[in-house]
């Protein structure tokens, strides 16, 4: 394909894209296909010869978007959010064409230097402990990981690291198995899986803490975890506090926490990625009090601030404490690796913020075009409007199901997630789940709340009105009345 | 911006990415900028208000550009190649906006389902053995990475969960940090910095395999260290083997290392980051033998086959060893996490194959897509044209660089890159370098080969012409001229 072909192709996926935007509402929310569908719709192999052009996007139609759960539909309350602008998506077509591999400094200067500045806007517009951010050289900052998993990830092993130097500087004889079999890390009963996962792969020990009456990780319960493990003999190293668990949005509390991990010397990375977007809006700052204790923050602007996947962002108050973690030592690399070669070039006077040693994986995309796409296109009134509108619609949701005698709220409504079900048991609440995805006329998704079932209701799509709320629920509340007749007879 | 500013500017910046690409080669290879040039370029915080569009576009032009290192420059030798198409920009526009993440089957089954067929797709241009593939109910598959590193990473991590899960059965009183502090894991010296990180995030010992005389590693070093470590009471469990190094393009010897991994029940992981693209073709497929033996190949498409970033092809001949490395204890999840609750849903029947399980992020964009518009619209001869004619330009440039007495190449050509220096001192060689990269029509990076300061020529573009190859050979003689006058001087 050549420029000429490119430009023609890219306006008509350009007008593929917008009516496909436009024409979402009238599409499926959740596809028909059952497992396996798409296999024997397309060749065994590749072809030799080129396909055209036409041939492609009229199996985009036809292969494809049967199989798509449409996560932009106003119907879709799956979930969370995930983000989808206009803005973002011109800033994606133009970081495809810049195509470079920011891994340092050198390999694209732009790239690492719009990024520190826009974590930086970011960091501002949640009115972040200054700490955090890059600017007039602090020794803090933010960076774009991929997902709110990695970011905690990467908190973890830098913590791990942090404490393993801290104990060998005390006791010398001390080997880094020994220390790791001791580690414990501590996170809510409520904390995603993530977290779980983070404690797998760093090979340290993680354990849950029962959360309170409101599925909140208070002080009392954390502190009675770390008196009986240090008196096991474990060594707490690192604490991850969540702010809107993916379950049910509730909050840890990061007040009580945040003094006894700043204490006790553990690691404080906090997880809000869903709920952080909230907190450019001055009425919901005050969810992120306490956030000044952290060592980690992270948040998802590719869930709920506008900014399409993918884009988690994360800051530290010593950046030194990641590139420790990461950075190789220098000795061996010049003798044996390849980075070795590209380091003399990055150090050469050139050296800045190399973000490969803040990140999982080398490579990376210009990402933060993204965000300086958003930020400036709606600027931060057009971001705060677009928050209290979910925010509201949530509410307006809520109060429809508290008029409803037969449905209770099972959580605090705070921002834009309603955890409800049917007074009874699971088994109605499982019923009307099965129907509601049966219908596919919205989607949901359900949680355990201790031992309840639980709808969990999310306002996810930019285009989502009252309009689609109200039928949502208009349609959930036939289906209800279909179980509970079933259920009768 | 609602869809009718976007189908306007969405085709406005479809022209200025065409623009950006037919105008590269009249722009500055690398840029003049010095570290923290942007920064005084914007505000210090996002605007309140809305900017326009039209400010943000003059923007791009006055401040990113200038920082901007162009990868896609038929100028630009440095590093390796970083994939950039049309097809794959076309297809990425589609996945921005289908904007669904596909952590699960049901997230949104099209994602998951063309992953799987075009991951067989690839495996067969590549001849992999059929134990790699996923079709016909196989135990094998392959599934898209972010980067090789995370590739290595999550073999590695799969490896250790392995052989743990082994020495426990065996030996139940065995502790996994008892076991962990024994584990190494080997690579060659020439090895990329990746693998080391891997060990350092997996926490276990990564020793490194002095590699031959053509960079290579082979059976009787890496037996020497096997009988060292296991008779020093270590339990050797995992061998990293590169086709293709960064540094300079050489293969460990597949053959010989790969049955010695499999007598010793070590987990085989083949990386060829850069090299793999080329084993679509017939004459290069051997450079692959011995792959049999591997428990895991990598290779990244978006270096070399066309497909924009982020595109890393990873295939496990047993995909329940990379799920049980990261799936959670249902039972615990059950209970306490939200994914249990969306697991609900996906085993209700539903369960297919759920790439959250193959991978360190649970997030992830609907990659396939760049591959399926990338392989119909080349086709497999159009995809084996495009590598042939980069192996042929570095072949231009090896006997270029043959021809003149002064320089000498330094390890045979196989693919894209020369390694190549001035006869003499490393002084001479790296003020050559430095006048390259000062006089900034092409962009190069050095690499270490022992004690050697060689340059690496790598053939990046997807414009790049002989033209292009033997200007930059005149200016490199030209500049090497000068060094020598200086030197002499």
């Amino acid at each position: 394909m050549n420029t000429s072909e490119f430009r023609r192709r890219g306006k008509e996926m350009v007008d593929y894209v917008a009516n496909y935007m436009e024409g979402i509402e009238g599409r499926q929310v959740y596809p028909d296909v059952e497992p396996g569908y798409l296999r024997p719709l397309i060749p065994a192999a590749a072809p030799e010869e080129p396909d055209t052009f036409e041939d492609i996007i009229n199996d985009v139609e036809k292969i494809i978007m049967p199989g798509v759960t449409h996560w932009h539909s106003p119907y879709f309350f799956a979930y969370f959010p995930t983000a989808s602008s206009y803005p973002a998506m011109l800033a994606d077509m133009l970081c495809g064409a810049i195509g470079c591999i920011g891994f340092s400094w050198a390999a694209s200067p732009a790239c690492t230097e719009l990024e520190t500045v826009m974590m930086d806007w970011l960091g501002k517009m949640l009115e972040l402990p200054k700490s955090f951010l890059a600017e007039k050289a602090g020794e803090g900052g933010g960076v774009i990981q991929g997902s709110a998993s990695e970011a905690t990830l990467v908190a973890l092993l830098a913590a791990r690291t942090k404490v393993i130097h801290r104990l060998q500087a005390a006791s010398p004889e001390l080997t880094q198995a020994a220390i790791m079999e001791k580690l414990v890390a501590y996170s809510s009963d409520q904390a995603h899986s993530s977290v779980e996962r983070a404690g797998l792969i760093g090979g340290v020990k993680l354990k849950a803490i029962p959360s309170d009456g409101n599925f909140a990780m208070r002080a009392s319960a954390l502190q009675e975890a770390l008196e009986r493990d240090k008196a096991a003999g474990l060594i707490p190293f690192f604490v991850v506090a969540t702010l809107g668990t993916t379950t049910c949005c509730s909050f840890d509390n990061l007040l009580e926490v945040g003094p006894i991990c700043n204490k006790e010397d553990m690691w404080l990375h906090v997880d809000a990625a869903y709920a952080g977007s909230a907190f450019i809006c001055p009425e919901f700052r005050h969810l992120l009090n306490g956030v000044e204790f952290a060592d980690s923050f992270n948040f998802n602007p590719h869930k709920w601030l506008l900014v399409n996947f993918d884009c988690s962002a994360m800051w530290v108050k010593k950046r030194t404490d990641l590139t420790g973690a990461f950075r190789l030592d220098p000795t061996y690399l010049k003798h044996s690796h390849q980075d070795s070669a590209f380091n003399i070039f990055l150090t050469d006077g050139l050296f800045h913020v190399s973000f490969q040693h803040w990140q999982i994986p080398l490579g990376r995309r210009f990402r933060s075009l993204k965000m300086w796409f958003v930020f400036r296109m709606y600027g931060v009134k057009g971001l705060q409007a677009y928050i209290r509108k979910h925010v509201q619609l949530s509410h307006e949701f809520e109060s429809l199901v508290r008029q409803d005698p037969r449905f209770e709220i099972c959580v605090e409504v705070t921002l834009g997630l309603v955890c409800f079900r049917l007074k009874g048991s699971n088994k109605v609440n499982e019923a009307l789940l099965q129907r509601i995805n049966s219908a596919k006329k919205i989607h949901l998704v359900p949680c355990h709340l201790r031992d309840k079932f639980v709808l969990r209701f999310a306002i996810c799509s930019r285009t989502v009105e009252s309009a689609h709320v109200q039928r949502a629920w208009e349609h959930i509340k036939e289906l209800a009345a279909d179980v509970l007749r079933a259920e009768r007879e």
